[in-house]
């Protein structure tokens, strides 16, 4: 009897036990408690889903990889911050298989596999390239086996992010047969940072490149860059602004450069520089610049072999010329291939190519959408075989709202790829929800005609089209010094909609919103289905309440607030007591003809062109029918009243996840809706105030009133 | 026997379940796990000692307070977490005193305490003050208790800050008897932010104050910069850079620094705003900003009015005028008392104060140290009683060595402070390690004879010798986005030592030095020991391979590395092929005539003057004597390589700490240390090497000869 009062009294002390180490694994932690963004989309929270979280733990009883490159140690630690939270375990590795639930990671060459699966394994990857992975369940030497495999360690690499992945959104490892590999070859980050640390369009703090620190101290954080970037396929990050500052091609700064490098190399990142063109005279003493120069091409030959001494790998050169008063080969009487292919050839013995942006103008014509088209089409198939042509998404820059850029499908003979923007620039900065996913999809998707029915951009800049031997995808992205990386968290979504785009292009933008908000805030079915609703209506939102109907460039100065009154934007509106739109017909700058028919007559005739695109291409009259009965004015009134009821919507659906997600991202993302929301009204009133103007025509009493005067918006400065 | 074997299993299966816990207590955590500095003094380690964790567990038994301010619940915030973290516990708040081990944090008025206690607390309570406290351990009702009370709220806080250092920093709380109050009023720190978030002299990314997202989004930052800033009992901030921009007063700005005053106020920290003294021409209109012009007077008021509408708590004003380019009252012939007492007229029905800057000077002389003491010692008496003058600690600048300013002393009718500067602005910026508590301490403790021998600067500054009705402490810190606030971790320390000093000048600044080690690193003896030796060699180091023997001024234009060379440079080193330093003496500008006697004389005469102050008031041949035997020269030569030499040993010292402290800031540090060294030698070489084309004496063979040649030096920019 006492026994059993003993055995009571040990499972009472059992009891406490338990729940004092329970206790102190909730409040024991003392370090801060707190959602601060940081860890991006690798958060790897704990499964909550009792039987996966059963399933995922039998599948990861050990994991057998051969940890021989820095690539592989990457992968080892990577599961390990991982599986520690997913599954709250330390991964067991072993170097054989011997039991069920291993996971393997292996190339085919590993001396681990047997011949057999060997050969099966070096069939199947045939397919998959370089970059690319098979992740597969299947019975290794009798034991039960998850294999990774891949022809090189960065595609097991891909394949490790992969299967976090599938664990970190809920799927089920039971039955894996999957073989992935990237459609574009080029998936670079594009960071506009200055030697200052100061970050042109970016609005979340300094560069992540801390110059005066470099090379000797290592900051983690640019491993958890190369985690964050790998981990979405991205290879390339061209670390400086397009504007570039010459500087950064110095011993000095090579050497600081090279640090960066090493960091990223395990993670498959490939480092490129911008260049200014002028480097010869700036640098070198040269007193010209002239790509056709044989001193010229010498010094580039020797600077080129001086990167590469240092950094091995260097993946090459970004180049913005001749363009917004940047230097570059017409100074000498040069076309941008004299240009390009200057760089090339002193970069071609080394692997490297150049980057060639296509965005030029020079104020030379009327319609400065033109110019890339009428100045890059004439010099196609003059590029050295290693230079990429970069191409903005639309035609003049990147706006909320226009059209795909004409180049997509006119240049059979030059390697173009494109480019993205991730960084809020035309959107709102760091202040204003916004996923862009369903942007870069809509390009993605359009439909060039350029080989008849069904050539989509993503086809032509993935090769399929004309047979590119380089092809790529760009994303200009603004992370910095912030705690977050991007200030506004859901900026992050955008970075990532990117990157697994530049991966496939064909993914659909509403899953790789559901998988960002899994891996970022919860696996909930309630708080998927409140922030994918958010995510899907915030992209036409910001159209609607800024620029809808085509219309483009009416921001201010610094392009956050709006300026429909400036000297730039009625360039681009041309509001008038007649109408409202830029005429791009073939009665005006004829901008139409450079699409492939039957895009060309689509777009210029008003019947058939979609309306959102209306402003773009035709000036319309302030009565003209709409489609949906109403006048072109009511229907301006409509989209920037739509617009501002749409970020209301936002902010209801928001205000949901309170206590069903971390109160500290909860709270910032409120407050700054209710930016949003602020500033939302004020370009719906501050654009139809002063449109109203030249169309004397009233805001329909059913709608809200303007909340201030015209001249109250002409105020505000930002 | 079955039972017994039951029992085994059933102590297995406790050992395995609490194994299962430490286990995920360790491994489950998928927070950052990373220190990464943020915490700062406040990190709240778990206390390691087991029988100092058990005394402080029995002291904590049950927390009694009223929470009834926002004070109150700052007091159970900071409990909750401090608990967490030092003993795992969360505390256990109740209205009354019901068993042994209470903490009892009061005022006497709290209804809670009987008559008697009451009593004896109020007049316990009489010399300490509105933010002094007592700490002390009692018998409450015939319970042991401990009692934390004050005069106020704040006094509390004060006190519970007080009590959690003690056990971070492993001190018995079994007889507590403790009486604090500060030495002077106003403990502010200087933030020199600017409007667009650049910080002068600021080294650690952008200004916390994220003026787009304010009024909106409360960081959560900016608690935690309050909670940091109340423990080390700072109860002021300037948020503004001296160089003012005006738009900071308009309605906008205050609107956001409002809702950064209602966010500090429970921690009594009170906001004052540096503000531009051509304010009313340029933001009211007026053709003038004459202190004595009625306009002018009215416009003051009527702002002051306007901002303590929406801060009904505002500090005040910090001015810098007539200095450096800002306007001031000199422009309308006006003195500086006319212009400060403008402002002090107008703050003073709202309790406002004026801090006026005496860092003036014009180029009018030719000796510019002179310039303060010259311009305001006639002014004594001027300035109305809520006037305070802040005085550099210098009468150059925040030089690493220089004699105390001569105003300390010398304005026996005016209010005055003494203003330090934290962030490292002659000092390595954020990359060199340096602890600045000796250097204040040194100035503090410097005896201006101002009333006779043992007149310290730290008496007259708390009011002790010339009766100030405003007394006070201002400390210019750098903290910005940075996550550790600071960029280098030990720039923490002269901040936790600039607060500690303003709290009590007298304390010993290698206690506070080890306070801070306590509670930033480790409790443990040897880390201690190292880390304490590092920080007292830094301030030593760092004059000896930069500025040794009084020479000043002698950085580049951004006073990161060294440029002798400079036109500045020579105007303060006067080095020719006699000698070098600069005569002060009455031979020459007489600066020296600026302090009391007898050290005027002291400072006057070659032969009484501290060394290490030589060429500050003297210009001294090369072949002089100095005590050591050696020749100027020689002993300059020394100087420079014992600099270079202390860095070395830092680094050696810190290597010690590889594991025994976290691979985070153990890498970081030692990274910066590796610069630090590098920099050295760039100091020691470009100096010596200059100042021998003066000298034409060789540097002795014992010591490392330079490593680049002069020309090398001289190409290097920053």
């Amino acid at each position: 009897m006492t026994v059993v009062v003993n055995l009571l009294r040990f499972k009472l002390m059992i009891f406490s036990i338990v729940m004092l180490f329970i206790a102190r694994d909730v409040q024991g932690n003392n370090l801060p408690s707190f959602e601060d963004g940081h860890r991006m989309w690798l958060r790897y929270e704990t499964v909550k889903n009792i039987e996966l979280l059963e399933q995922y733990k039998s599948r990861f009883a050990s994991v057998v990889l051969n940890d021989n490159s820095g690539t592989m140690s990457a992968i080892k630690k990577e599961l390990k911050i991982g599986l520690k939270g997913l599954l709250s375990i330390a991964p067991q590795f072993r170097r054989t298989i011997d039991r069920d639930g291993a996971i393997l990671i292996s190339t085919p060459e590993s001396p681990a596999l047997k011949t057999s699966l060997k050969k099966v394994l070096i069939k199947e990857l045939k397919s998959v390239g370089n970059e690319g992975f098979i992740l597969q369940k299947r019975s290794v030497n009798g034991y039960d086996t998850t294999i990774i495999s891949a022809n090189t360690d960065i595609g097991l690499l891909y394949g490790t992010f992969h299967l976090l992945r599938l664990m970190q959104t809920g799927k089920s490892l039971s039955r894996l047969n999957i073989k992935e590999f990237p459609e574009v070859q080029l998936r670079v980050a594009n960071h506009w940072d200055n030697i200052d640390r100061s970050v042109e369009r970016g609005y979340a703090g300094l560069s992540l490149w801390d110059w005066k620190t470099l090379p000797n101290y290592k900051d983690p954080r640019y491993t958890d860059y190369a985690r964050l970037s790998s981990s979405v396929g991205i290879n390339g990050v061209v670390i400086n602004n397009v504007n570039a500052n010459a500087e950064f091609i110095t011993s000095r700064y090579l050497d600081r450069i090279a640090t960066l490098a090493n960091i990223f190399r395990p993670y498959g990142i490939k480092i490129y520089l911008s260049i200014n063109f002028n480097s010869p005279q700036l640098l070198g003493n040269l007193n010209t610049a002239d790509p056709l120069d044989e001193d010229v091409r010498e010094w580039w030959r020797s600077k080129v072999q001086e990167i590469y001494n240092k950094i091995p790998d260097m993946g090459g050169f970004l180049v913005k010329a001749d363009s917004e008063g940047q230097p570059g080969p017409n100074t000498y009487g040069r076309t941008h291939s004299d240009g390009a292919n200057l760089l090339a050839d002193a970069l071609k013995p080394h692997g490297g190519i150049v980057m060639w942006r296509a965005f030029v103008y020079g104020e030379k014509q009327e319609d400065r959408i033109r110019e890339a088209y009428d100045e890059f089409v004439p010099l196609d198939g003059e590029f050295n075989d290693n230079v990429i042509l970069q191409v903005k998404k639309g035609p003049l820059d990147f706006m909320p709202m226009e059209p795909f850029s004409p180049l997509f499908g006119a240049m059979p003979n030059t390697n173009t790829m494109i480019e993205f923007q991730v960084t809020q620039e035309y959107l709102g900065n760091a202040n204003h929800l916004l996923y862009k996913g369903k942007m870069y999809n809509k390009i993605l998707m359009s439909d060039t005609y350029a080989h008849g029915k069904g050539t989509l951009v993503g086809d032509i800049i993935s090769g399929k089209i004309f047979k590119y031997n380089l092809t790529g995808m760009a994303g200009v992205i603004n992370p910095g010094t912030a705690r977050n990386w991007t200030g506004h968290p859901f900026v992050q979504s955008s970075w990532y909609a990117f990157g697994r785009l530049a991966w496939n292009y064909q993914l659909d933008p509403d899953k790789i919103a559901r998988e960002w908000i899994q891996m970022t805030f919860s696996n909930e079915e309630k708080v998927v289905e409140k922030i994918q609703k958010i995510m899907s209506i915030s992209s036409e939102a910001a159209v609607n309440y800024r620029e809808p109907l085509g219309l483009t460039h009416i921001g201010t100065g610094s392009h956050y607030g709006p300026a429909p009154w400036s000297k730039r934007s009625q360039i681009f509106h041309h509001a008038d007591e007649v109408g409202i739109g830029f005429n791009r017909s073939t009665s005006g700058s004829s901008a139409v003809s450079q699409y492939h028919e039957p895009l060309a007559s689509e777009f210029n005739n008003l019947s058939t062109i979609p309306e959102e695109l209306l402003l773009w291409f035709h000036h319309v009259r302030w009565d003209y029918t709409m489609k949906s009965g109403n006048s072109l004015w009511e229907e301006l009134v409509n989209h920037y009243h739509v617009g501002v009821n749409q970020v209301r919507e936002m902010q209801e659906l928001w205000d949901f996840l309170e206590n069903e997600i971390d109160t500290e991202r909860f709270n910032h993302v409120k407050s700054l809706l209710e930016i949003q929301e602020r500033d939302a009204v004020r370009w719906r009133d501050a654009c139809l105030l002063y449109f109203q103007s030249f169309s004397r025509k009233e805001i329909p009493k059913r709608y809200e009133q303007p909340k201030h005067s015209l001249q109250y918006y002409k105020s505000l400065k930002e």
